[in-house]
């Protein structure tokens, strides 16, 4: 038999920066959607949206909302999945989550389908969509992992603002624009809308992404060391990082410094093997002056891979330059990649 | 005999970013001159400067010029240093190198005041100011190697486009303002202006400063690695770097990682240390979200340090987060506090 199935599917944040990305990534992918609720908090409920041609009205999310959806892809905000994800699951739908709210919860899967799809089996109704800046750093590693092994992590991340929401980008181009004209601008949403102090974007950098832990870290420091354990099955790989916000609007960088476990392996190889990998882009040609960079991402589902270099004291150690577009891989079409798993390992009833 | 000898100085350069910065500096310092020149290409020359009050007319530099000069600070390209330099120290002077012409020739002292010093006793006629990025790391690392020694490093830096000059601050500022605008704007500086190709450097991330070398780094890259381990007289220590221009007028920041000597050192003696080390302000309060930026250090001459945190995983390793004005301490600054020290030790005639 091979009856092709359309499903019911609900899109709950459905006017932020990345529901708007996950609608138009439904779209050009052609997901097979019988019916689409488009949710969103009571705010931006009564709003209108287009979906291939037919105009939608954005409804408040509510438990009901869910009465009858297969797929529900979340991405309102960690409370929101909090209270409703379960609401969903309790009538029938298998939640994709684009919050944190899950993502280190031992039931629930968080998947990046090139690095761990097989782990959806284990799904109870909700699927954690990693965080942004772990995303493309694992599928980058996972080839490399694969290959040769993998003992240390170090990453220094170079993030865009659209990573804080639709607020941010405006603050951003307001700010900059406030600052090219001598005007003054108080900064009200970077480094974190809920923190204390707010800080210029605008040709700065600035080192904090979300709120800090005791430890010293930011949670978003902490979420790519637990994350990247959790997605690569590795949970004593050693893995650092600092994040850092830039005046870029989408298109998070990293720089990632690894060790691998075999020996006598070279840029070459790392190379060759990450050439033909899975939702890599190799971008990596000094001479050229070829590399990734945030302005030539956006827009694009590929995680791009560039300044693959041995390190110059280390036999095993090596450098690479990881971009990608963070509302897509790093948001909406991982989250949309998920959903498509699911179908085709039949895990949607 | 406590005579106070002025001195004849002329710099070289005088209308460059650096330049600028230099005279200013000497002016803030009151540096005892008793004549100043101030020499530039003859491009520049017959441009009219103001120092202390007095306007100076810019000379074209040539070999007679340093005829009588007992200090020269050069800041004019490596070319104009390799030709000139040699041309003034055959007529007494003592120069100050600003460019990368010498810094890794093994008569050439390279200098940070707060790290090495005492080196200045090995002149022989140049001394060499190292690269900006060099300069506030070791800084930074100095006290740490001192008190607990060093032996690893892994730095990635977030670089402010002035270190490329007047070009590339005009360039980000246009460039910036024309994609606001939604106007074409063609990059004709950055990332390096002699190289083949130019990048859009507004709201983007470019990983390359100075051209590639054969080995998959850039130059930048390697004089963070050379210069480092010579300016700390540690020629084996493992040095990584990876080097990135950011959409920022003013102040580099460098995400750091190091290994040190001794075991049961801990984040918050490594900030005790650090509180009182010479040339540093620690600004290191992550509950009261105070961390250096590159926005706040410009017009100063401290190097700024944050973000001061264990390694989650190598009971030897920590993280921080290093930022200063690279015009200043990163180059005009310590080019001027050599100038200082070589008075201080009577070196100079």
């Amino acid at each position: 038999m091979t009856e092709k199935k359309d499903f019911h599917v609900a899109v709950v944040g459905a006017t932020g920066a990345v529901g708007e990305q996950m609608l138009k990534t439904l779209e050009e992918r052609a997901f097979p959607i019988s019916t689409l609720k488009v949710l969103s908090s009571s705010r931006s409920a009564g709003k209108k949206i287009q979906y291939n041609g037919k105009e939608y009205t954005v409804e408040e999310a509510t438990p009901d909302s869910f009465e009858g959806v297969d797929i529900a892809l979340f991405s309102a905000g960690g409370s929101v999945s909090k209270q409703l994800a379960p609401e969903a699951v309790k009538r029938g739908a298998i939640v994709v989550d684009n919050t944190s709210a899950f993502r280190m919860d031992e039931n629930t899967p968080l998947i990046v389908p090139e690095v761990n799809e097989e782990d959806l089996h284990n799904h109870n109704g909700i699927i954690a969509n990693p965080n942004c800046s772990t995303i493309q750093m694992v599928v980058a590693l996972e080839p490399i992992r694969k290959a040769f092994g993998l003992n240390k992590v170090i990453v220094s991340t170079y993030q865009a603002v659209s990573g804080s929401g639709q607020a941010a980008i405006d603050e951003l181009q307001e700010q900059t624009r406030a600052i090219l004209d001598n005007q003054a601008y108080t900064p009200e949403v970077l480094p974190v809308k809920g923190d204390k102090k707010h800080y210029q974007i605008a040709f700065n950098a600035i080192p904090q992404i979300d709120k800090f832990v005791d430890n010293g870290y930011t949670f978003e420091e902490m979420k790519m060391i637990n994350e990247t354990k959790k997605i690569m099955h590795l949970p004593s790989l050693p893995v650092a990082a600092t994040c850092v916000r830039l005046p870029v609007g989408t298109g998070h960088s990293e720089s990632v410094y690894f060790e691998i476990d075999q020996e006598g392996i070279n840029a070459k190889d790392i190379k060759a093997l990450l050439s033909t990998a899975p939702g890599i882009e190799l971008q990596d040609d000094p001479e050229q002056q070829i590399y990734p960079m945030p302005a030539d991402c956006v827009g694009k589902s590929e995680v791009f891979v560039g300044r693959i270099r041995n390190d110059l004291d280390e036999p095993k150690g090596f450098h690479m330059w990881v971009v990608s577009d963070n509302l897509l891989k790093g948001a909406a079409w991982n989250s949309v990649q998920i959903a498509e798993s699911l179908v085709k390992l039949k895990l949607v009833k």
